[in-house]
C-alpha cells in the first residue's frame, strides 16, 4: 500500500521525521482568502449602489447577478407564514430531525449565557457588567448548491437564544431556485424576516438599511469572496463574524480506531469543496498504512468523488510524528477548525490544547455528528484563526456595558489618583472634573 | 442666557420639539471614518514591504517616517529592564497614582474571567466548552501628543489577566521622543517586550512578524487613519479590535448636578480633539441655559480651550426633550461609549439601557473617574457601535473552544439525525462517517 500510495498519491504523506517537514507542512497550510482588486472596486460600487439607492439597486442588482425578473422588493422578500409553510411541506423524517437538530442547538446554547454581574466595595461604590442582546442580527445564508439548512439553525438560534428582538436573513435564489430546507430551518430557528437577496448587495442592505430591508446590528453567516469583501467593508458600520476559510479537519488517532471510520470522517471534511483539508496525524506509522488502504479503497464509492479526491491530493495529509508530544504540538501549530482526537483517553488531552475550534473526543463522535446535531456551533474558526477567535455563539449576539457608580467617599478617593493621572496626560478637564468631586 | 447662546453658538441647542430635531440630530453624530484611496495603497506598500523584508524595512520606514536615524531593529527595541527603569525614575506621587490604577483596574478585570463548563447527557454524551487564552497579544499605544499611560493600562491588563502567554506592545517615537509614562505603565501592566514602531508598519510587524518582531494572535489599540486602515487589511490573519473612531459623551442631567460639574464633564470629552463629541440631554429647559452658561464662563480658563471650543462648536450640544422617556430613548438612538447619568436615581434607569460603551452613574461618577482608575476598561466602542460590540475586556484576549464527546449511545441516537440531514444536503460523506457510528 505504501508503494502504491507513492505512485499515486491519493493524499499526501508526511513524517515529522524528514528535514523538510516544517516547510511541508507550511506549504500544505498555507491559506491566504485574498481579494483582487476587481472584486473589491466592484464591491464597493455595489455598496454605495445600494446606500444611494436603496431598493431600486437591489432589485437591479438581483435580476442581474441572480437571473431573475422581479419588479419590486415585494417579490424579494417572504414572511412567517412561507417560512411556516415550506417547515409543513417537509418530509416527516426530515422534519423531525431538523427539530430534534434544532432543539440540542437550543439547549446547548442556552449553556452561553452569561449572566450581569456586579461588586459593591467598602466606601459603597458599585462597579459591574450589565449584558444586553443586540436590537437585530442579519443572517447571510449562501443560496444555489452551498444552501445548507444547518448553518440556517446554527447561525440564528445563538442569537435567539441570546434575545436579539429581529433577526433577518437573506438567502440568494440564483435563477429563481428556492431551498425549502433552508425556509424550513429559518422557521425553527426563529427568523423573522428573509429577503431573496446575496452577494454584497445583501451584505450592504443590511450594514445601511434600505426603504425595506432594516438595518442590523451586526452580520453573521458565510459567504463567496463578494459576501467575504462586503463583509469587510461594513465592518465598523455593524459587526461582523469572522472571514471564513476553508473548512478543515485534524484527526489524530491512536491507531485503536477503524481506519474506515477515519477514512469517511477525512472524507467528510474533503467533500465540502477542492480547497478543504482533511489531516490525520498518528504515531503508529503501520496505521497511517491502512488508513491509507481505506482512503483508496472507498474513494471510488464516493458520490462526490471528484471533490474528494482533489481536496486530499491538493491539501489533504497524513502524517506520521514520533510520539503523543509531537502530536499535541501539532495541534496548537494549526490550531485546527475541527479536531477530533480518535483515542483511547482523550480527556487526558484536553489541558494540552490551546487552539481549537471544536474538539471531537473519542472514536465515537464525528464531526458530521457536530456539524449537524450534537448541539454546539459548527460555525467555527478556520485557517488558524482558532489562535484568537471562538465558535459562533450567544456572546456573538450580545454586548456588555460597564457600571460604574461612585459613592461620595469613593468618588473624592478616586478624584485624587484622576487628578494626578490626567495631569500627567496634560488633560486639565479630566482633571478637573475630578477634582471637583474631591471632599474638602 | 438664551439670547447670548444663540448669537454666539458656543454649543448647538437642540430640542426634540422642534420639526427637524431628527435631521439636526443625525448630522451632529454622523462620522464615518473612511480611508481615502491612497491612504489604503501607501498602507498595503507599507504591509508588502514589512513581509518581504521584515526587519530591514521596519528601520527604513521608522527613519523616515518617525524622522529617526538607527541602524538595526536593536534599537528599535526596550526590554523589562528599561520599563521597570521608567516605573522607577518617576515622581512618587506618579507611580502611587498609576499603580493605584493599575490595581483596581486588575481587580475589576478579575471578575470578567469565565469559567470553562461541561454537561453531561443521560446517555454519557459530555457537552461543554474550554476556555483558553491567546499565545499572544500586540498592544499599539500611539506616540507623540497623544501617549497616554492610562492607555497601556487599559488594553494590556485585560490580556495579562486573562493569561496572555506574551505580551508585545509598540509605540513610535516620533523625532526620537520616549513617553517615560508609558514606559513605566507598560512595566506595571506586565508588558513583556516594547518596540518603538509606529503606523501602519508596527501593525503589519505585529500581524506577520519578523526576524526581531514575533507574530501576535491579535493587536489591539487605538491608532491615525494608517493605523486603522493597516488593521483593518490584516484582520483575520490576527484578531483586532473595534477600529475606534472620536470619543463622545452622552451626559443626562435632571436638573440637580452643579452646573459647572456638567461643563467641566462635557468639557473632558471634549478637550481630547476637534472631532470628540459632548452632548448633554435633559427636560429641564432652564438648566440647559444654566449649564450653557457654565460653559461660556468656564470655558476661557481651559488650558484646551481652543480644542474644547472647536469640538463644542462642530459637535457638541445641550438637548432638551419633553420628559425622561424621551431621554431614555434618545440613549438608545445614540448608543453613546460613555454614558453619564447624572441624577437622582440613576438605578431606576438601567433597566431601560440597551446601548452604551460605560455607565457612569450618579452626580459623583464623572467620566474622568472611569478614565483612569476606577477599575472598568476606559476602551469603549464609539460612534454608535455599542449596539454590537463591548468594551475591551479578558474575553478579548481569550478563545473558546467547543466539547463534545458521545457516548455510544449518543452517538447512535445523533448519527440517525445526523444522517438524514446530511442526505438532505447532499453531504454522503457526512451520512455515511454519521451511520458508521450507528448501533446495528
Amino acid at each position: 500500500m505504501t508503494d502504491n500510495a507513492r505512485v499515486r498519491p491519493v493524499i499526501n504523506r508526511l513524517s515529522t521525521a524528514e528535514p523538510d517537514f516544517d516547510a511541508r507542512l507550511e506549504t500544505l497550510l498555507a491559506w491566504e482568502g485574498v481579494s483582487s482588486t476587481e472584486v473589491q472596486q466592484r464591491v464597493d460600487e455595489i455598496i454605495a449602489a445600494v446606500r444611494r439607492r436603496g431598493d431600486a439597486a437591489l432589485v437591479e442588482l438581483s435580476n442581474r447577478l441572480d437571473r431573475l425578473a422581479v419588479g419590486s422588493m415585494a417579490e424579494l422578500t417572504l414572511g412567517p407564514a412561507r417560512l411556516r409553510q415550506a417547515y409543513d411541506g417537509l418530509p416527516a423524517e426530515q422534519r423531525e430531525a431538523l427539530a430534534a437538530a434544532a432543539e440540542r442547538i437550543r439547549v446547548y446554547h442556552e449553556h452561553q449565557k452569561p449572566g450581569s454581574w456586579q461588586y459593591t466595595e467598602a466606601d459603597g461604590t458599585v462597579l459591574g457588567q450589565q449584558v444586553t442582546a443586540l436590537d437585530r442580527a442579519g443572517i447571510y445564508v449562501p443560496g444555489g448548491k452551498a444552501a445548507y439548512p444547518s448553518s440556517v439553525l446554527m447561525n440564528a438560534i445563538p442569537a435567539h437564544v441570546a434575545g436579539v428582538r429581529e433577526i433577518v436573513m437573506v438567502v440568494p435564489t440564483p435563477d429563481g431556485v428556492l431551498n425549502e430546507l433552508v425556509l424550513a430551518a429559518a422557521h425553527l430557528a426563529g427568523v423573522d424576516h428573509v429577503f431573496t437577496l446575496g452577494g454584497a448587495q445583501a451584505v450592504a442592505a443590511l450594514a445601511y438599511g434600505t426603504e425595506t430591508v432594516p438595518r442590523v446590528d451586526k452580520i453573521v453567516g458565510p459567504g463567496n469572496i463578494y459576501v467575504a469583501t462586503a463583509k469587510r467593508a461594513v465592518f465598523g458600520q455593524v459587526g461582523i463574524d469572522m472571514i471564513a476559510g476553508p473548512s478543515e479537519i485534524l484527526v489524530v488517532s491512536d491507531g485503536g480506531t477503524d481506519p474506515d471510520w477515519l477514512a469517511m470522517d477525512l472524507f467528510s471534511q474533503a467533500e465540502h469543496d477542492e480547497d478543504a483539508q482533511a489531516i490525520l496525524v498518528t504515531w503508529d506509522g503501520a496505521h497511517a498504512d491502512t488508513v491509507a488502504a481505506s482512503i483508496e479503497s472507498l474513494l471510488p464509492t464516493m458520490e462526490r468523488q471528484a471533490i474528494i479526491a482533489e481536496s486530499l491530493a491538493a491539501r489533504g495529509a497524513l502524517i506520521v510524528c514520533r510520539d503523543r508530544g509531537e502530536a499535541a504540538a501539532l495541534i496548537n501549530r494549526i490550531a485546527p477548525e475541527h479536531l477530533e482526537l480518535s483515542l483511547a483517553d482523550p480527556g487526558s488531552w484536553l489541558g494540552e490544547i490551546r487552539h481549537a475550534g471544536a474538539i471531537f473526543m473519542g472514536r465515537y463522535t464525528a464531526e458530521a455528528l457536530g456539524d449537524y446535531c450534537a448541539g454546539p456551533n459548527h460555525v467555527l474558526p478556520t485557517s488558524g484563526t482558532a489562535r484568537f477567535s471562538s465558535p459562533l455563539g450567544v456572546y456573538d449576539f450580545q454586548k456588555r456595558s460597564s457600571i460604574i457608580n461612585c459613592s461620595a467617599d469613593g468618588a473624592s478617593a478616586l478624584g485624587r489618583t484622576a487628578s494626578v493621572l490626567a495631569r500627567g496626560e496634560s488633560l486639565t478637564a479630566h482633571a478637573r472634573s475630578a477634582e471637583y468631586r474631591i471632599k474638602p
